[in-house]
């Protein structure tokens, strides 16, 4: 199935994309695609669900983030030893986690907006996992059993406040904008393997990351029961696995950072694709209240 | 104001603690201390209400984290001087921030279950912020407009997770039961000056930290503005401020970790007291759903 959220930012409601690629609306099945919806035993029974007969969504809606309520979003850094090599980093013996703020969270056509100050803002196409059920402790061979599916995702990054402001990366990676996500919470009965998809990310038309999720450092399972070791998983959590080589911060001859007027377009095999307008911040966007 | 959430943990229901020490509940003002019931208006509104009325709250109820439904928890790092010095760090030229998953907190008198393979498990007394309004870009001298109020916290670490595990804190902090706030979230008409409060832990009677607010580097309009350049804070969401000398790391002539059966009394200058009895980890607390 393939799960998604549309209409205007906060008041995203659940829909659904059928195999003939009609949009319903799936707020009679629930309110939202979060908490309790995304248990794997109600993504099962949705499956047999009459969704056939549920009213057709007119137009072309903005969608949102896929997920509602997410709690939070963690994220496995270095997870592909090309993109270790080109951010001149020693490939990580285990993973290596930062938590992005979710108030970054934003639809996948959504207009980035560079903050004000941010002159080395960066793309990082990404496989994201959807916790469906709550992960403590959970070894390796059940984490699977936890997965509510797979969504697309770029992990919009400042370099230099994720490198050269204090060490900490989080700083860098939470600015309102810089998670979009989706087109599609896409269910695991339609991954075959989630390590064997094509990421891909093109700016202005020109490809800069062509990865392959079978260059994990660390797989699905791996990265999941790592971080329920540290943090307990909630459901609607997104993990962010890492991402390609390609980045702009790696760029040759010299790093290429985001400009008002680019345009980046990425995809995943199977997850559907992201296109993303940059534009200059403008006063107007600022709201303190 | 002292504002408080009391009952099983999930099941929390809003109260206030009044001038003569009574619990009340606060159930017919709101359903809980969150989103726009944190805004600084409804609270200013909530000074005017006839809560010397409402129902007084029978026994002593287990409390809550004060604040419902948290986004986000955002640190400051080496926020004292003498903090930074006993970790053998320079003082930071600038804020420096990460993140703490929500997952984390707890109520001022829950036990703390130290996780598996968690031989480093330290304590951090500190003073904590709560978000009242959303907070994008905004200067240093608009900033305390923004305040809901005051919490004491403790941010609690495990240093090898933090230091020794790839290098990004985020996994040393993150826990289930690493976030413990409260007992109360105190309004700002209560609290003359932030940056004039005593703040204290003692472990199984022991003074460790004998801090004072007096002593940050960085001062609260400063570190909530800061914070509002990098990411949005929103209605509910915690700031931590750092916290003093005096942590088990820095401990001489050697590192003192917790153990099962040790017991933290922490407090803060207006902001009440926790206490918290550590205990071994048992299998059963594992839920893996």
């Amino acid at each position: 199935m393939k799960l998604l959220r549309y209409g205007p930012p906060g008041q995203e409601k659940p829909g659904l994309l059928d195999a003939q690629g009609v949009l319903r609306d799936a707020s009679a099945w629930t309110d939202d695609w979060a908490d309790d919806a995304l248990a794997p035993a109600a993504l099962e029974a949705l499956q047999q669900a009459h969704w056939q007969q549920w009213p057709q969504v007119p137009g072309q809606p903005r969608l949102g983030c896929p997920v509602g309520r997410v709690r939070k979003i963690v994220c496995v850094g270095l997870n592909y030893a090309d993109h270790a090599r080109e951010a001149g980093l020693a490939p990580p013996e285990e993973p290596v986690l930062f938590l992005k703020a979710a108030s970054a969270l934003c639809g996948p056509e959504d207009d980035l907006l560079l903050p004000p100050q941010a002159h080395k803002v960066d793309w990082e196409v990404e496989l994201g996992l959807v916790i469906g059920q709550r992960m403590q402790h959970v070894p390796e061979w059940r984490a699977m059993e936890h997965l509510a599916g797979y969504v697309l995702a770029n992990d919009i990054s400042e370099r230099a406040w994720q490198m050269e402001r204090g060490g900490q990366w989080d700083k860098g990676k939470s600015h309102d904008g810089f998670a979009p996500v989706g087109p599609w919470l896409v269910t695991p009965d339609e991954v075959e393997d989630p390590h064997n998809l094509a990421l891909w990310l093109e700016l202005n038309g020109v490809v800069m990351q062509d990865g392959h999720t079978s260059h994990f450092i660390f797989q699905v399972p791996r990265v999941l029961a790592y971080i329920s070791e540290f943090m307990t998983l909630e459901p609607g959590d997104i993990v962010l696995t890492g991402t390609p080589a390609g980045v702009g911060l790696g760029h040759k001859p010299v790093p290429r950072f985001l400009q008002d007027g680019d345009v980046m377009r990425l995809g995943g095999q199977g997850l559907g694709e992201q296109r993303i307008h940059c534009r200059a911040w403008v006063r107007e966007n600022t709201e303190s209240r």
